[in-house]
């Protein structure tokens, strides 16, 4: 997602300041998670962060669902240093929506992922080398069951929030599916019940531009003593290209119309030459998100984490999407985008239709953003005001 | 463009039979053609069709102009054998819109075309060797300049109306801007005066694929012997991968998720494998798409029509756009579809203002098709009831 929105809500606000990513070791042998795929596996590290402080009764805990390239760091910096915040640093700190000094905010990298939670990069304990492509096939139901897992090794049987947006709105739809009594509430934004047959083709063109890379090896391009810095080996071109293209989905038509239109970068006059790659404003932008992107991801766990999306399908796994939202009785809030065309408002009210037919609590909104998919990164304040009352109330009625 | 969707008007009737790519050498030195760029360049060989007779006042041509990867040939078959037919055939032919017992209907291949029109698969006389990067940078302009040398060679001076969707269309707009004496009518369908940020977007990350493709050699990938079959050499991964994004956007959601939604390729059951990269039928299809492209297609030219495609924008080379179309007296047909996105209505409607604030004739309709932007190509009945009356009337008032 667009990282170049991130920001604080201010210098002389601390926010939650400075944090520490944790770590978690789940599933050791014989405790093998079984996956999706019927595969067992196991140990699982998973990286966390934690802002506020849970209740003796447990009862505050919001878990953040991360999008596709997210990580554990919703809010905060990890050292004085540090140049950025959290992904979502203006939705959690201090008197922010999810409020650090009533709730207990947890995040987790997603198993798969490449910041610290178990996935293709991590070494294999038996081989001594990293997964790569020996990593197991993984869906979005394992990366919940963790995050589910997660929280019982932290003593909290029931959530009183899971909230996401993207594959993190998945992610919350999946956990009110498959644990049904261990959440109070959910927020699902700019998400859906299955990923369109468009969002599955621009993922194949991704993953395929990746494949083609000569430096992809077959996944198994990390140096011989382990993963370097990302970006020094492996698929640079073909990781950042399918970045690239999956930014243009991120935003919508008006957006980029307006912030860079057909202005060029270095001139006012058109070259006429075909290699200059970067003449217009929105190639440049465009390549310098790929260039930033490959810095800090890892091509294998872009594979296995689009699959995930392509893979998930809330009504083929239950029989039907009432019948899988059914099983809970969480109050859920669900909000789409009007330019969201990735995730387009049809399929949250899909998901809405669903709840009322299952007699669920449910309120939905269609936001109003000219950014696009990425507005659930970026509109922080039109999702406060209704996180704000929806947990209080949530809360209250604990 | 979706060329499955070619097809004849039925087996009983020949349309316009078998017909002949014919070649005409224009430009020759030294008489060159002085390019957008400024560079000289010729000779320039043009293959182009014809349809139809010219009657002896040559006041009955109809100038058909291609899409990005279309070519001359239009409609009929080259030989009996032949599978399919010209890419608009159920358009063009006795008693079809384009009706040839009336009509001369002429299709040139673009000017950095792959198709017979010289382009940078072309051999460079003074090298012996294919152009490759050396061909000079073009514009749609440059590709509007050799059509109607090809016309005035033909001894048309002006034409009855110049048709064309898509990159087509941007040449219908062009033509009527630069030689606005040369038409009495246009029809500009599914196009726009300039490319949105998005499209240009889309067509960078297309281009990098072929230029990060280890066989692209900087464009110089053809064989010592001289250009081969495509898609036995040069940058194959890349193209196809171009294609397959370009394709994406040719189509609407909505005709994606109809024709194959999430429905699996092969078999009823997920297969939890990461490499199966056509499991879905989107998939598979998007892989079928590339395959067949780069059989057909050069990725040189592809470079080169894309960018041509970037660089176009009529208001700002002629001032405004009314500027621009207000210089013909020429009466124009304007078509957008409600399922395009790549060419929205809004950037139809720009035409269209343009040419009613010029006082000039304009009929405009935005036709509903589920085909997205394909539906130029697709929807001919619809088009043909517009195209008929309106060729009707431009050829009475001459």
């Amino acid at each position: 997602m667009a990282s170049e929105f991130e920001s604080a809500r201010g210098s002389d606000d601390p926010g939650v300041g400075i944090v520490q990513t944790q770590f978690r070791e789940l599933f050791a042998p014989p405790h093998q998670l079984t996956l999706d795929s019927g595969e067992k596996f196991g140990p699982i590290t998973v990286a966390y962060e934690t802002y506020g402080e849970l209740t003796p009764k447990k009862d505050n805990a919001i878990f953040v669902c991360h999008a596709l390239t997210g990580d554990a760091h919703v809010a905060g910096k990890h050292s004085p240093d540090d140049k950025k915040f959290g992904w979502w640093d203006p939705l959690v700190g201090p008197g922010r929506a999810l409020d650090t000094t009533k709730y207990f905010v947890i995040c987790a990298n997603v198993l798969g992922g490449c910041q610290g939670t178990t996935g293709p990069i991590s070494i294999n304990p038996v081989t001594g080398r990293p997964y790569g492509l020996t990593f197991p096939f993984i869906t979005v139901g394992d990366m919940v069951t963790v995050h589910r897992e997660l929280c019982l090794s932290l003593g909290i049987e029931r959530v009183l929030s899971v909230i996401g947006g993207s594959l993190g709105g998945m992610q919350v739809l999946e956990w009110a599916a498959r644990f049904p009594a261990s959440i109070r509430s959910a927020m699902c934004l700019a998400a859906a019940a299955n990923l369109t047959a468009q969002g599955i083709a621009f993922n194949a063109v991704g993953r395929r531009a990746i494949y083609a890379d000569p430096n992809f090896h077959n996944g198994d391009y990390y140096s011989p003593d382990g993963p370097k810095k990302y970006g020094e080996e492996g698929p640079r071109f073909g990781l950042a290209l399918a970045r690239m293209l999956a930014h243009i989905t991120y935003l919508s038509e008006l957006s980029i119309e307006k912030k860079f239109g057909r202005r060029l970068q270095h001139s006012d006059q058109l070259a006429y030459e075909l290699l200059r790659e970067t003449e217009f404003q929105i190639e440049s932008y465009l390549h310098y998100q790929g260039e930033r992107f490959i810095e800090r991801f890892d091509a294998n766990s872009y594979l296995y984490l689009t699959r995930a999306m392509d893979y998930f399908d809330l009504a083929a796994r239950y029989g039907s999407l009432e019948q899988a939202l059914g099983r809970t009785d969480a109050r859920f809030l669900v909000t789409s985008y009007n330019t969201d065309w990735l995730f387009p408002s049809a399929q949250s009210r899909e998901i809405v239709t669903a709840l009322v037919k299952a007699n669920r609590h449910v309120t939905y909104l269609e936001l109003q953003s000219v950014f696009g998919h990425d507005s659930f990164l970026i509109e922080v304040d039109q999702l406060a005001e209704l996180a704000v009352p929806f947990l209080r109330e949530t809360y209250r009625h604990g």
